[in-house]
């Protein structure tokens, strides 16, 4: 089976844009492998992959499969690295059976966890929490730290590292369940839901109460205004995603905020994960031991079967799901 | 005479927002200096002083004499550091007469040139364009540096020590005139008018074949939208001021512009020119080396008589001067 687009999205994605079909399984050719999928990652970035707009990486062209990484078995190897049965980090897209060069393929060890968290904690998401507020949004002990799309796969682990750097963490959230998750279940100061708050600043003064530090931004709009207006002297705006700008038709118009930049030396940067590629494996070394002393947690929200891959996207830009969702595709 | 602050400003400040008093020239107190000001800075950011709103500094309060940067003439000191016939760089505000405690109080040496240049291209703004390029902006040689209000006291210096650096220079002034200066007065490598230019963007993609590294911000608004647009990956934007933003009533809504951070990773800083007051002495000899090297040029606009500062004012509030406007008082 794979999954194709079927059309340009506009705005939300619908599942009409996907197509799903049966396909014989490959053959690897000399040097190759065979991979069966294991886990598929759907993630806010592939918003952006499936548009006509130039992106930071080349776009899903109308009838390709959609692109994505995963986690796979081998069941064929002309490769003397990898034998059949290894569990490997892929990027052959959503796909049940994928042939791949080894080119960037890695092996993951089950031993350090369970295989999945290799798309969540222990892969691009908690390398993206970690890199971007660590050495985007630097935060010092006892700093205020306010992130955005708080109880999603990377929001979750950036307030936990704030804790654990010795930070104030908040977090913004889209509904109860999400925000009492925050605070209850990942150690959170504080939190709220912007569905259900009508003045995002009053709500942020009361949890901020020394200002904001660091704002670890992955919705932009609205929320990121209100954060704006509080943010501290020597404020850093760590920029990792605008999830409620990728579905617009219209680019949206909002307050200009530069002026605020000058008095208050604001800093602001945008990152993708792949910046600190030659720091991944430190990173990864560093949160497997936080995960392992019990300093972080993480859920999985799974969805069963690939042919819901399209679905479980679209649900994930709407913010549906409470850690980071995966696809399970049958073993 | 002295120049007091009459009423807040509601958009473009009038010159009946200020009151013109005559005084007693005051008597200087033990250890105080009896200071005649020679020349006036009116500067950009002195618009958000006047404001009611909270600010990076005080605001000056109705009936209070107006704030300012000036270069003054010692008439009596009871301070054992001052002379009377010394010329100093010093911060009493618009009067024609000040009590100083000679704190903050520099003395010019005569010799470095024209006792105005501590207003300018030697004193505040030209330590803005210094540190605001090359400590916020960081330009390579070779890349693109594009500055706004390319005319002004702190644009005309940035445009040229970019090219010390090894930069293109591509200026926005607001008239023929400016262009003009900028490109054969200073040159820069291009420029043009925005007040007779319809489409921002297709000009500055003719000037900026290679795309803009760094941009050097001192107006804001829609000439910065059209320059964001057209940065390079890992850009660099220096927010020096947002002068199309200072005289608004109601705050102005633009595009939103920080997806676009993302996958190019630009960054943004906001920056005083008093951040960096520990390499200002530095600062200011690199800046006299390629003054006296012939490597940068000047021009001042001077307006005569205290009476006219508010005018004086007003008018570089909307751009009617070319270089560093100054007010010169009687001697």
């Amino acid at each position: 089976m794979q999954i194709r687009l079927a059309a340009r999205p506009v705005g939300y994605p619908k599942t009409s844009d996907f197509s799903i079909e049966e396909s014989p399984i490959p053959e690897p050719g000399e040097g190759e492998l065979l991979l069966k999928t294991q886990y598929l990652s759907v993630d806010p970035y592939m918003r952006g992959r499936i548009n006509d707009r130039k992106s930071y990486a080349p776009n899903v062209e109308i009838g390709e499969v959609m692109i994505g990484r995963s986690v796979s078995k081998v069941i064929a190897s002309n490769h003397s690295d990898f034998q059949p049965g290894d569990i490997v980090w892929a990027d052959h897209g959503w796909q049940a059976y994928g042939i791949s060069s080894a080119q960037g393929l890695r092996k993951i060890d089950p031993s350090l966890g369970p295989i999945s968290t290799a798309l969540g904690i222990l892969g691009m998401p908690g390398l993206t929490a970690y890199f971007g507020l660590l050495e985007v949004g630097k935060p010092k002990a006892r700093e205020t730290v306010v992130v955005s799309a708080a109880a999603g796969a990377v929001g979750s682990l950036v307030g936990q590292i704030a804790k654990i750097k010795g930070c104030r963490a908040i977090g913004i959230a889209g509904s109860d369940e999400k925000v009492n998750y925050a605070i209850d279940g990942l150690g959170f100061d504080g939190a709220f839901n912007y569905k259900t708050t009508a003045d995002y600043r009053t709500e942020l003064q009361s949890l901020c109460p020394n200002g904001i530090d660091v704002y670890f931004d992955n919705v932009g709009g609205t929320i990121t205004d209100a954060v704006f207006s509080l943010m501290n002297m020597w404020g850093r705006i760590s920029v990792c995603g605008q999830i409620s700008q990728y579905n617009l038709i219209e680019p949206e118009m909002g307050p200009r905020m530069m002026a605020g930049f000058i008095g208050k030396r604001l800093q602001m940067q945008g990152f993708l994960v792949g910046d600190f590629a030659d720091q991944h494996a430190e990173g990864l070394q560093q949160m497997s031991v936080w995960l392992k002393e019990g300093q972080l947690n993480y859920r999985e929200d799974i969805v069963e079967g690939l042919e819901n891959a399209p679905q479980a996207f679209i649900g994930m830009l709407r913010g549906d799901n409470i850690g980071k969702r995966l696809v399970k595709c049958e073993g």
